[in-house]
């Protein structure tokens, strides 16, 4: 195998590491991987709060290796990165809101973390491809829309924060160390294998939880905040082709639908997908209006420039999707 | 005292807490404040390897406050933090070249270390002004001169990228917490008291100190490259302004002389005010080109505005007076 900058990757034996690859993004690039024939390591801290789930991995549990560590971990770090071609990062604190609240947690496993990723590729491992998983929180506010990446970092959380130093670290160990680092701007995912226990991760899915319990879906002010919802498995698939196109080393990109939906309008999808479902409005809750950052939609050129990804699901097909599954599968979420 | 965004600060009685105040910024500001009779505590740990230096305080060692400490210590800044009206944080891991070495030492330093005081002011004291120390080295590679605060971040060191998250966290305590923070950019310091064990901090101090022990001053390339040096009296200066302008909570402001000098010209003056000394020119070492950023002078438009301060010391005047300083106390610093 080449080194990705040189060449196309495929991933038929290629050795693959996610970390936080029980979370719901990381199963679906576990998932997409072995059904390329790749050979899938997967490293999850499963800590309570987060989104780490065996569950999520069940389809593929003899198909891969599964490490329950920590990436704040140096020498399981070390150990686990030998040998690896593709390495997604996917593991983190993931709630804006619980950084705030504590931004030395926040700091302890969003910087750390990675940072001891890094190092243990920098010291054993300087030829696999690095993807990480940021965030649409490093723009905070929002200046313009559609957002590109050069959209200026107004960061309205310290979760926000940590992603821009996340990114930063990727591209200085490609600028410094000549590794093959990329990150990903997450939009707002959704999809099936999200946690959903509380109310901190993805709004999609936890209206979804609420809508599947006969509760009625709360919407704040006038409901006509847009934002960009990508289907988790869309996003997995965004994963993969990026780290199989050359010339993305060292670079960052936005990965959403590209389209701007209103609050509201998805509140309408869910309800539509769960009959029966009420909807009620009510005033921002100071809490939240603070981190209300404008309507935010994904500017994709970046991505659809250098790659051949497109986002291919409908956000009432993927919200049809998602409620299927946990009709399903509840029981093992919440 | 009234809260700092309403009205002009006096100096007079206004109780100041400064970390990292036994170095060469920190202890000139403490002299400064002394001098208008403020209340000054100084938080250092004196870390073997970093610039607090007691001998830096001699002069105000009876009319201070001193306390050997850590700023990743919460329990201590918990405490010290109470009653402050203003508190300077220039407490810190000051060597890009380390940083890059030791990217987890810098973080815990220059992010968790400062996050914890900013928590400690949180929850402890919310009134204070916050002035940050942070670094030109956020810009890392130049696109172009003057460089004005909206240039981009190309950190080149993990330093940078770990100054960025710092003013990031005082932005975001400003938004969230309302919080009176203010970060200040700071070019290339030099100045008396800065410490000189090593060369990894200002290159003028360690020109100086060469042509002090009659070693030849080293340029690498031609010498054209062009950095902003700043006498640390008008540094302090600059900490102590903006800390008593009203209309600064929340912003960042590059300080510098805003001239920018060729690197082989600033070596002249060195070699001028030892005689005797010898310049010689080499090819960059590999390692330092990777951080050669390109020129750098700051735009000092944005500080010049909002504020009455200006340097006033010529690169010359200030060479001069720091040659002096050494002749007399070079062994309190090498």
């Amino acid at each position: 195998m080449e080194v990705a900058t040189i060449t196309n990757i495929t991933l038929e034996g290629a050795r693959i590491l996610i970390t936080g690859g029980a979370g719901m993004i990381g199963s679906h690039i576990a998932q997409l991987a072995v059904a390329q024939k790749a050979k899938v390591t997967i490293v999850d801290a499963l800590l309570p709060l987060y989104g780490g789930n065996l569950f999520d991995l069940q389809e593929i549990a003899t198909q891969i290796d599964f490490i329950q560590g920590d990436i704040r971990d140096p020498a399981l770090m070390a150990r686990v990165v030998q040998g690896q071609d593709i390495i997604f990062n996917l593991a983190g604190q993931v709630s804006y809101v619980d950084s705030n609240l504590d931004p030395l947690l926040d700091l302890d496993i969003n910087c750390r973390g990675h940072l001891t990723v890094l190092e243990a590729c920098r010291h054993n491992n300087r030829r696999a491809r690095l993807v990480f998983a940021s965030s649409r929180f490093v723009y905070g506010s929002i200046d313009y829309t559609p957002v590109d990446e050069n959209h200026p970092f107004n960061c309205r959380s310290i979760y926000g924060i940590h992603k821009l130093a996340g990114e930063k670290y990727y591209r200085f160990y490609y600028d410094a160390h000549g590794m093959d680092t990329v990150s990903l701007r997450i939009a707002n995912p959704y999809g099936p294998k999200q946690q959903m226990k509380h109310s901190k991760y993805g709004i999609v899915n936890w209206f979804i939880r609420l809508a599947l319990e006969g509760k009625p879906l709360t919407i704040f002010g006038n409901g006509e905040q847009k934002r960009d919802y990508i289907y988790n498995q869309d996003l997995a698939e965004a994963f993969l082709t990026v780290a199989q196109t050359p010339g993305t080393a060292g670079e960052v990109y936005n990965v959403g639908s590209g389209t701007g939906t209103p609050f509201k309008e998805m509140a309408r999808l869910v309800a539509a997908a769960v009959p029966g479902t009420q909807v009620v409005q009510v005033e921002w809750p100071a809490d939240r209006y603070f981190v209300e950052t404008g309507d935010y939609i994904s500017d994709l050129t970046k991505l659809t420039t250098a790659t051949t990804w497109r986002p291919q699901t409908t956000l009432e097909e993927g919200i049809n999707r998602t409620v299927a599954f946990y009709r399903e599968h509840w029981q093992q979420y919440w």
